[in-house]
């Protein structure tokens, strides 16, 4: 399994041992998915948190007229699921599902609580690593609810150069995904934002 | 100062000694705002993050047009910030206002930095503390970009039950607060939602 990425993202704010970096590597679960399929689907409970050590992912959901809303691309060094179902083993409201070829390294829930115990500096790791989860939550909401659609477009492109070479157009630049017709009123917002 | 509803909030997730308590709690700077006072304004360095004891705050966003967007409500219990600005000390995009007169308890980030040194167990109780605001984002940017005003609207009422008592009902139901005549875009989005 590679392990380098994610022992490189840890030691960006903590720093471990070697026995503490083999303790967490032996709970990562290698997985691989090809494009399109997913790592988990709405109205199953996530298991998992998943770091990207290959690939591109997207986690979206659909409402009930069938349209698609894209909520976080992940790329390699990134971490993607969907947190409320994996926190609260209630069914996740997300798809993750993989745009290109990817491998991912999982972490369920039991093995996390008892890392935080085993190696509390992860709690250090993780803490930073929600504050930056918030803050670009945080800027999205502001994003969302007060910008163009343009306007939104060009901050997600000059924010995630990488990620806009890499992602089919359609998912960036249209509220619609597999859907031949929308309705106007779909048409006006961006997936992503 | 009032610090007993603090010591709680930290209890549901941590045990803190007599003297990690009076450690913490020496670290806290007492706040009185009046009503429509403001705790943080948009382009100034946000040096706080406040946990209130008493009153009723909301974080808002001013776009190009002069719109207000609410982020974020706060009463007892909860806490409430610029996050952004006061991890990276630049410019607040968020305003801070009390809608009801309210008493605050304040932590710089000097502090809590000095804080996570003198008691780790903090990083465990601000990790889930974030975990629990990361859902929540996650939940609004999907009801953000999926429902309708309406739904949006009961959601609210539903999750936040307290909150809609105390609010004044401009803040919930409308995207404008203090302009006359909004155009009719602006109408059509709730200001939370």
């Amino acid at each position: 399994m590679e392990t380098n990425l994610i022992l490189q993202n840890l030691s960006k704010h903590i720093e471990l041992t070697d026995e503490e970096k083999e303790n967490f590597c032996s709970s990562l679960k290698a997985k691989k998915v090809k494009r399109h399929q997913f790592l988990g689907e709405a109205g199953e409970v996530s298991r998992y948190q998943n770091f990207v050590t290959k690939g591109c992912l997207r986690s979206y959901y659909i409402d009930e007229n069938g349209f698609e809303h894209n909520v976080q691309f992940a790329i390699e060094d990134w971490w993607i699921g969907d947190m409320a179902s994996f926190l609260t083993k209630k069914p996740a409201s997300l798809y993750i599902e993989a745009l290109e070829d990817s491998e991912v390294s999982q972490l369920d829930n039991p093995s996390m609580e008892d890392l935080y115990i085993k190696i509390p500096k992860l709690e250090r790791f993780f803490r930073i690593l929600l504050q930056n989860a918030f803050i670009a939550f945080e800027q999205r909401i502001i994003s969302i609810i007060s910008k163009t659609a343009e306007e939104k477009y060009l901050e997600f492109i000059n924010k995630y150069p990488q990620l806009e070479r890499r992602l089919p157009q359609i998912h960036i630049a249209s509220n619609r995904y597999g859907v031949s017709s929308p309705p106007l009123a779909a048409k006006k917002h961006y997936l992503w934002l």
